[in-house]
């Protein structure tokens, strides 16, 4: 449940705008780094606090502010003040559970996505909040704790390969979306792995933990979907050339973006409809068995039953019994019986019921 | 029944506009409080009569009446006719079914909302109506009983704290909003939580109790989906500048509100499809349990069959029946029946049947 | 069958506007009766002829024709003739399997309707067409039967109580719009008591009777939704202010009316829903039932089988069978039978399978 | 699967407008009439050459010409040398499969409909395509073989019947479109009658032939929605106007015929409604069946299994077994086992598994 | 697996516009041809470097580069430079899991499409990306193997015959989409043979092999129609007239392309629901086979159980047993079974059991 739903309970009652952490805390201490860059320049630094990076006065250059942590509410509350955030965008940074989702000021723009990772262990995917501010000159990362999605990136611009140097703010962050979006990639193969796995079971050993499986993989793709889908919007808007901070040399990147998206939507309806199908297989070969196992055992009862009866009749303590004092009547009887027994197979052959 | 469907037969015949309380008498007697309140000001008192609110003369500060208990026909009426609202909205106050919905008067707009409360004992949720109109320098709230969700709101106007008491009537509506909203993050929470005691007794203890519980998860699920659905339409038309008294800087604020409705039908979608997928489960872990019953059972009887059977031709009384006669007879039978007995476990062992 | 589909093959070949009854003829006498009013003044008078009625001179006043039966194609022709209809309305008129419609001619608008009424007998809805006419001046209403559904307006308009007498035809054609959709409040209250009459016999004793009673309400609910969908459409149209007949003034009282459709959408969804819900607990209440029939006659037949066995092996005649010569042999046996018995009771307790 | 899917491989790489018929050959000889026609004067003629009827050249009259068989590829060429038609269109009307469609070339509209008919013998739903080419003067229609549903319309013609000989074109082709739009009521009739036999056999004797049945009844009307929904689109266009060769004047007919689709389109879904319910109650009563044979014949054998038994401990060949030489042993052990069995039904019964 | 997904991880962390082969290599060599026509010339001629190809001079003629392989990242970059194609088309050309696309660059046209055949062996439906460039007098094709589906096309312009000589490149265009399409009928009409041998085996003899069959029709199903959604989309944007490069003479063909496109979602659509119509089937026919054995046994079984019974009483040693004694105690015995076996199984016939 925790994975579905975050307590937010604690900020029923609070005035709106005010900053709580919403979700858990995955990182100890803030890390904040900037790196400033144009064609021919690049400069990183680690800053203690947030006021080091501001003003950002040089329009010749691109700056990339990143923020490991977003538990603490006075780091937060200082970006708001040096980089004029709105407080209610300060609160959607804390609170970790929301949709992707773009919001245009007009001195900036508001991203929040998600990047997932699948986790080995228990076979789920993993959902960590990545919100960008989009400035005329900057972007400002805030993540919930460090991970190594960005370094390709910070290493293209560092070592100034590619194209990422030579163009602006807007090309860095479609960079950034671009990097997130080639992890749902990984995900989505994994999980496919995944798939293939359960797949293999479901043909050797069946259990009702195939089934749990099962549903764990629908239940994933249905978290994945809502994910996806709001993420196909905010880039679909981008694209659409809505927002003036994104210029148009920009748009033709993000479609290529847009088109990924709707490949890894395609992709999660496909593993939905797998699950469904092995979940019809599943609940067929189940019966399936149960029904051999029935039908085994009972034909067995079927032939012994008359059998028994056959018996039951000579061992009846009539003073008249004629065949019991036949010389060969035991071994009539006991060939009767097994010419019985065989007919009785036979014919159960013929009617393919084993 | 009732909790679905309200009587309004009694309605059936009357001309429009009748004013005719639909739904529980929840309270005995009807309280009004009103609060007036600037930047600088704030008086809070009780009125015995409608009357005494009217006519609300300073622009300068906003005015929140309450109104809690709205069975009272005449009291409902008196609100019509010093307020000026309309015939056809007083009827909509007094009839608790109405689904949210905004309706825009040149002076004045009228909002019906629904506070959820989630009752632990039937684990039902609980809807209680609210009624909003909302005017240049004035809110006017309707309640079915005296519920603590606007005691926060209440609590930062009188003490100074938070936005409230610096911005007009648009924002105190926009207040109330949020504060309705946030209740239902706490519904779902504890529908949550009851979601979590089912699945642990679905692995524990399938019954058909369980069933029914789910069952009732869904519909739950159904009926908060039916006042989110039209809530998310309220608050979409106030954050896109539909109407004049809620101004521009208000829109913010709504469109926070707003995710916040997304958020809530994401999650009502996710409590849907568990509850499907603890169907699945259900229905699979009960036949599993009986599939483990007959079998074992079944194996029993099949054992034991033929062992009778050959007891049974022992039982015949032929006179010439050579084995009887045997010293050994009885041992190597008893011996011949262990032999095929546990062979026969050892088969189906083999065959993975028990 | 004949409830969901009227013989309409008796029109294949006859060219376009040709008057048919289609339908089940459901009144012996056509009665025609007109009533003419405003504010200050009533006149109501039965007529033999509708000729008599026309023309409609009179601007300053209101006049209501009421035509109950539509059999007689002479009337409905002359009814065309008189008022100036086109040949198309009249066969629309003449044939009851229409949907809720609208069509606006410059001079009138054509609204079709469907009162609905529960037949407690066979727990059935039962339709009858309703055709209304609206001019500048007057009304014209056609039902099939005489039915009171139209009798609460009428008394309103003679003794001079409410709004409708003051104002015009379009607000009369909503006050009987507005009664024939109350009317839809009354068959869904008996719905939903049929609904619970069900329930209870699901619990107490389900049968396939059961299982074809909620089937019924499923198809009862279609039924229900293929009526109110269209009737929704041609509210929202004249609510919308498309046609010039029917003035602003009547809007708000028109979106009350759309807000009752809505209403019932949303009941006959959550009926629906709960009749699948039925299903589900019907076909898991079935299978449950006959679960355990099997397994407690299972069971005693398992415990009986290898006792059975047993006393078998002491019942074969081997002249050596040493326990058989024992003095408490006898009584050992039946002894250990006993044990055995008890304990695989216990067992099977212990295993819960009874 | 043929009538599902007709043939097409043989078009592949062959270029674009090739002309091949598709489809099945339903006529030896194609025959060729024409009737010209003006609100005075009506003159028909049957031709041999299409080319006799080029050119139209009289502006006073309407033309209507009928084209049975379109498998003769020189006789469809000629039309379209005569009339001067697009060679795509002469491919599609050679080619069966088709759905419904509307296309507008400035001097002709060009229109293909499906005519159904439904074979009594296999209960199943037959097509022919129609093709209409409408013209400012004239009507040209394809048919595939030679039927009468054109007859009606032709004998107004003839006879001066009816509102169709003075006016034109449009409302021939109007006409035309009514006629077929009546004959799919026809079908719908006796694909209801078809419905109810089989509900009937549903209750007295289902087997998995009335399984297959209700699978054909849905897999008709899938058929008949896919011919129905583009119609639907083709009468709609047609009558919001958008072709200048349709008069104003006839787009009230065309309004009649679109009810009529969508009152077809009504009776599709609930004809599709009514077999999933006869789905469901198949299941439910054929497993009803098998429990009810299961149930009692379990009961009988747990009734007499203990008998079995106590029987076999009396047949035991104890020496020392007090009870065989009481007198009245053998009466008591009966009684006893009397009172037993009985006392079991009774139980049973109690527990209503009997 | 593979066949729905292709490994795309090698691309994470790569920056946008890497060129990158993903999918399976299907050919050796690179092949490219050229060949350039007009009305009344034709020169077809094999390059070894794409660049002998550029500059394309000649305005009057059409010329038409097949690319057979992908594969090769030089090759691939070579003809973006020669042909100035943006880096991102170039890496979709390389990726061939692309969803079918049009964009519109201004010089030139991109299309993504997916040419389809039916694997005999293992009936999957195998998938072939198709990338055209259509420039104002050129058009360049990429296919990832040699395959004979342009070959006709190839011919036509050859031979002169048909209109594709005389039109330019978008007529060539349209002519290699119409030869694509085309596939996809005969693929539809191989799987179409194959649902056909299915439901043979489904009345003859249905397994669990039968019902991983049709769920591989399913998901083929699934699988074609994400193929053919998005077609449907790129041709119903260049028959709109959207592209400037594609001139209005070809959108009536397009149109035809576009119908086509129809008619196969139809088909898809119809085999669908064939897929669950035998779903149904094949579960019903299962658990009927099922029934019929299990009852079979259990009549045989329940017939004998009580003559066993009957057996034993007389099998009983006590000592006074007064039918033991009777002359004809034993043949009355046996004739009183047999009367009671016949009823019995007289009474099951009638109750229909057997």
């Amino acid at each position: 449940m925790p994975r579905l739903f975050k307590i937010r309970s604690k900020k029923a009652g609070l005035p709106p705008g005010s900053l709580v952490h919403i979700g858990e805390k995955k990182l100890e201490k803030v890390k904040i780094s900037a790196i400033e860059y144009s064609e021919m320049y690049c400069h990183e630094r680690e800053v203690s606090n947030i006021g080091e990076c501001f003003p950002i006065k040089n329009d010749q250059t691109t700056t990339w502010i990143t923020i490991c942590g977003i538990h603490n509410v006075e780091n937060i509350e200082n970006v708001g003040k040096f980089a004029n955030i709105h407080p209610l965008l300060l609160e959607d940074i804390m609170n970790t559970d929301h949709r992707p989702k773009i919001e245009d000021f007009e001195d900036y723009i508001f991203i929040v996505l998600k990047l997932l990772t699948f986790n080995e262990t228990d076979k789920r995917i993993e959902a960590e909040q990545i919100s960008l501010i989009l400035g005329k000159n900057y972007v400002i990362s805030f993540q919930e704790k460090e991970s190594d999605v960005f370094n390709p990136v910070r290493e293209r611009i560092k070592n100034g390969k590619g194209r990422v140097k030579k163009m602006g703010a807007d090309y860095l962050a479609y960079t950034l979306l671009d990097a997130i979006v080639d992890g749902y990639f990984v995900v989505l193969e994994k999980q496919g792995e995944y798939i293939e796995a359960i797949e293999e079971e479901l043909i050797t050993n069946p259990s009702i933990e195939t089934l749990k499986k099962i549903h764990t993989v629908r239940s994933e793709m249905l978290l994945l979907r809502k994910s996806v889908w709001p993420l196909r919007d905010v880039v679909n808007m981008m694209r659409k050339g809505e927002f003036p901070l994104v210029r148009s040399i920009i748009h033709v990147y993000l479609r290529d973006v847009y088109d990924h998206t709707i490949h890894i939507m395609d992709t999660i309806e496909t593993f939905r409809d797998m699950a469904t199908g092995m979940l019809d297989i599943y609940l067929s070969s189940v019966s399936n068995k149960m029904n051999e196992v029935m039908k085994v055992l009972t034909l067995i009862a079927t032939i012994f039953i008359p059998l028994t009866f056959i018996s039951g009749i000579y061992g009846m303590n009539f003073k008249y019994l004629p065949e019991l004092d036949w010389r060969w009547g035991y071994f009539a009887v006991l060939t009767g019986m097994g010419i019985m027994g065989i007919s009785m197979v036979v014919y159960f052959r013929k009617k393919k019921w084993i």
